[in-house]
């Protein structure tokens, strides 16, 4: 087993990383300090993994609140059913909240478990690469808005993360894939070396060689570890892990979602932000390429569906960077090396929605 | 005007008391930072008040969301219109909420604030006695569920409290009596000078002299303030504020929301926990009757609803207070001092509840 310190001060926590932790009583007795629990999951994952960790937790108190799966249910009405859940299960202050899932059965639940009683604990269990690797490390949650992805939801930190790799033998080659686009963000916003050996191991991932993916894993939580223990509420360096978020949550929304993987929007809006990063000179096409060489050998999405430049940027202007009215922008300084911008011309994002996405009229 | 600090690092903030605040332009520009304002209200408050505090942020962006009047509304359903709104007028993280009204839409509109891009900058503008002295200062925000009175909500504090005394010659006697209620309970809980100058001011305070209303305002904020910024999170000394509140609480709830005003139902439990204090040997005879009678010259109930013993001890369950499924109380050592605790005979509270609400079979 891995384990790696998110460093928060009174809310620090651990995240573990290995096969059979599922099911491994100590491990959770010693990671979990409530007695009284809410399992979260989903249909499709309680009945692969819920056995499993129901027999890790014997004989604490646990009730269930078993949701759909999919991004189409992660809105406020799902949140809520599970709000109703901790009550009616009569949970008090001192319970914690378990996440058995990929991101949005993580979401859902940790957003709940901030607004419970104005906070109870809360427990991530990732069952997907992306949740492994990104999306229940650092305290984000929350539900989207048929306006946008996210716009409801709270920091809120859980007490560990226990990733049992063992999960990702079970998963959909498409939801590996969406898991390998954030490991690639990963390499692209802050560590070339790492970059170059996803290059050199995707084969290796794509196969689930259990080696490759815990070193994916442990990697990718390290260089979000560092930055979340430096910029918790994203005041400023945080928000470089959106590379290809402000892209993707607008693809995602205009979509509808669940049309698009959350992971597969980050793709194409990687790709989009690699573009862009050309046009302003500080990639080279052969860098443009190489992205998307990468992320097309994961078998992810790099291109934009073609909504037209006025529905995208109108998309776009619901993102939660956006500053006095601007849209800022997680670019390429090279690769390896990202910053978050305001300052590029108008036009050179509006002649590259044009030829990526459509003009005005498209 | 009046100005207290609350002190809690990069979260203080001031808390502004005096006439004619919700009218002084210089005075609002320089406290609410944002440019972009979301006014939530509701249809009592907004006729009386909003064109004052209108003609005050004129040249700002301001958008609305008016709120139907009462408690029975101050739910999770509400706060979601809320959240609507503020993604229709497409405002961004760096927007405001202003709260223009009493404990009910602060506690709604907060809780919007809290959880709108995961937190936005929040103004409180309290309206009633009941907010300027006590829920529109020290970041409890959120809503009721039908099983419990703020069960779903945040710790978020305002960027600033402004309460424009003005606004007390509007509210109803049955508002103004509540509003005392949680003025007593600071003299209770911690400052028996407070409590025997509220005894002498009390008919000063029902025929709403602004002089002796500014003090009263002024002395409760003070001790608020004194107590959130040394546990804003209420790890421990902050549950005194709750003195009367599980009872209190478990009389909202069980009425239905809305029958009785909080600080009514504040008042019967405040008169509860003196009961219970006197048959732990803590208060005398004469103690209780002395806040009895000063509850009753207020114009406010001491007296719960016959709900019968096991009934009020479900509803109390709920309390964020409980721990390790028991009730912690909120009692009184003497007159202007209050503990926190767990540790009292379960008898003694059932024969309590025997006679007051009605036996096991009421």
């Amino acid at each position: 087993m891995e384990r790696l310190d998110i460093d928060l001060g009174a809310r620090s926590y651990p995240i573990l990383i290995g096969p059979g932790l599922l099911g491994d009583a100590a491990l959770l007795s010693q990671s979990i300090r409530a007695r009284d629990l809410m399992l979260v999951s989903n249909v499709t994952v309680a009945p692969l993994w819920g056995p499993r960790l129901r027999a890790g937790l014997a004989g604490l108190r646990l009730a269930e609140c078993i949701l759909p799966d999919g991004e189409a249910h992660k809105t406020l009405a799902t949140a809520s059913r599970v709000l109703d859940a901790l009550v009616e299960a009569r949970l008090n202050r001192d319970c914690a909240v378990l996440a058995l899932g990929g991101g949005v059965v993580g979401d859902i639940a940790g957003f709940a478990a901030a607004c419970y009683q104005r906070g109870v604990d809360f427990v991530q269990l990732p069952t997907t690469l992306l949740a492994q690797v990104d999306s229940s490390v650092g305290g984000k949650t929350g539900v989207d808005h048929p306006g946008g992805k996210n716009l409801i939801g709270a920091f809120h930190q859980p007490v560990a993360v226990i990733a049992d790799t063992d999960t990702l033998g079970t998963l959909p080659d498409r939801e590996l894939a969406a898991g390998i686009a954030e490991v690639i963000k990963y390499g692209l916003v802050g560590d070339g070396d790492f970059l170059s050996w996803i290059e050199s191991n995707l084969d290796r991932l794509l196969a689930r060689d259990p080696g490759a993916l815990v070193h994916a894993i442990r990697r990718s939580c390290e260089c979000k570890a560092a930055i979340v223990s430096r910029d918790e509420l994203e005041q400023g360096e945080r928000a470089l892990l959106n590379l290809g978020h402000t892209f993707g949550h607008a693809i995602e929304t205009g979509a509808g979602y669940g049309h698009w993987l959350h992971g597969e929007a980050v793709a194409a809006g990687m790709a989009m932000a690699a573009e862009m990063s050309r046009r302003l000179g500080w990639l080279g096409a052969a860098d443009v390429a190489r992205v998307r060489e990468l992320l097309g050998r994961a078998g992810l999405p790099v291109d934009p569906p073609r909504f037209g430049r006025e529905r995208m940027l109108g998309l776009m202007r619901m993102d939660k960077k956006v500053k006095a009215g601007r849209i800022r922008l997680v670019l390429l300084e090279r690769l390896g090396r990202a910053i978050c911008t305001a300052d590029y011309p108008d036009e050179a994002l509006e002649q590259m929605l044009d030829d990526l996405v459509g003009g005005a009229d498209a």
